[in-house]
């Protein structure tokens, strides 16, 4: 198929990548011209904006979008709409936020433009080689960009979760989900690590990936890491968050889902951002202020 | 090798299998004798006593129990004591605490009886077809049986996690693990669930297990679950527990490591067995008490 790819960052550059393996012709933009010279030398045909872009496909268009959640979503549709025939398609690759995306969808149907919105997982590794795509759509939508998803995705790692918004709110789910277990490995780890026992963190890794109830990619990962770094002391405990995690939590208060280890999950984060508290100031001084008991002083 | 295997429980009778399988001779032992016949119908040799089951080894022999943990495990040392020559091997690959492992190796030690804890995993379907086996022994010991800890375990899935001990404690910080990543899983199906979107559950699994960062075993079994209930229809969320989750969280007390995570998965754990509670109670009425709001009347 003939497909539209605007922004060239590591998840965009590596699916336009892959799509190219598969035979695909992709055309692609970015912000700066430097990421589409790039691509060019990687037979992908570039554009140096958003009209050359549009211009150089042909047919019913498919614009793929792979930007930073957010204004970019908005003011790139907003480009496009201007651009585009009735029954062209906007994909929405990114992590958009679900209710973002049903907005863009609606304002997008009274224009008669399709919009899709794609939650993909993976990593890097996945966008370039094989990624897990959920895909929410309309039925007429999704079938006939379906080979496009499937041959960017692993094998039966693509799902048309349902309608629109159903794709990036899937996908938001799977990243509190991910939070969760993390928070969970990062847990276990420390008790081994605080523990008497004088142990191999690799090696525990490993055995756990293979047979273990707890085996998976996450654990791989937590391998791969602990070869390259035994003890991680290379690195600082702070866990940076992107919003999934948030919006998820966000979601579970909306529906009044008690989600206890997600939420906490993020709140760990951010407190592993965090290099004093406020909370433990008041705390130290409450317990100064009642019991006369040590605080530490600044 | 030539094993004594007491205990034939669904984890136990299919580790015999899958020692008998890799050429290993199984002497088993269990409670009731019925177990015992049925073992001989698979080609193990059956034990209608701890002393016959002794008996009917030779040399250096090797005694695996696979009995519940606490008491019973004690009950059977104590018998074996007795019957046991220097320097004859006491494998626990229950799911003993390993505090108590600690104690049964300093006793055994003190009768040159060599003590091996492993700790097991993988569920029934790994102790048939090829477990993951964590294993605290001394270095001399572990090397003697290493052959038959390789033969039951599915490849690279097992390790000697060090000294005596540790192979039951890292076995302990894996399910610790597993309750954070299930109830992460629980919460994000939740919230799937109680969503504005009509979603498949079996194919949101599926999905996630091709090429999302979340793949692993457990987001199988669940793909499994959803396959045979499609909403879970048949069953309550009502989560037992079998205490390696709650010895994980006291281990954590006992070493100051901040553990919420596993923590709050062993609270969902007891909330979930619980039809009401009297935490509830507490709050509705004294919100009764100072703003007059209203309780739900038994």
């Amino acid at each position: 198929m003939e497909i539209g790819l605007i922004g060239l960052g590591r998840m965009g550059f590596n699916l336009a990548l892959n799509m190219r393996d598969k035979g695909h012709k992709v055309v692609a933009f970015n912000r700066t011209a430097e990421k589409v010279k790039e691509a060019e030398k990687e037979g992908i045909t570039g554009a140096y904006s958003i009209e050359e872009l549009v211009n150089k496909l042909t047919g019913r268009k498919i614009i793929w979008l792979m930007v930073p959640a957010g204004n970019t979503v908005d003011d790139m549709v907003e480009k496009l709409v201007r651009l585009l025939n009735k029954r062209d398609i906007i994909i929405d690759g990114g992590n958009s936020n679900y209710k973002d995306t049903l907005r863009r969808y609606r304002e997008l149907k009274e224009k008669e433009i399709d919009f899709v919105d794609v939650g993909t997982s993976g990593g890097i590794e996945g966008a370039r080689n094989g990624a897990c795509t959920m895909v929410g759509a309309e039925e007429d939508v999704f079938k006939h960009i379906e080979p496009l998803i499937k041959d960017i995705s692993v094998e039966k790692g693509y799902l048309h979760t349902g309608k629109n918004g159903s794709g990036h709110f899937v996908k938001m789910v799977h990243n509190g989900i991910e939070y969760g277990m993390m928070q969970a490995m990062g847990e276990g780890f420390e008790i081994l690590e605080k523990s008497q026992f004088d142990l191999n963190y690799k090696e525990v890794a490993r055995v756990w990936n293979n047979g273990s109830v707890i085996r998976g990619w996450l654990m791989e990962l937590a391998e791969s890491a602990f070869r390259k770094d035994a003890n991680l002391d290379g690195i600082k405990g702070i866990m940076y968050s992107s919003g999934e995690g948030l919006w998820t939590v966000q979601e579970a208060l909306e529906l009044k889902v008690p989600a206890p280890i997600i939420t906490e999950s993020l709140f760990m984060r951010y407190r592993s951002e965090q290099e004093d508290t406020f909370t433990g100031k008041v705390v130290a001084a409450l317990r100064n202020e009642f019991g006369g008991h040590a605080v530490a002083k600044k």
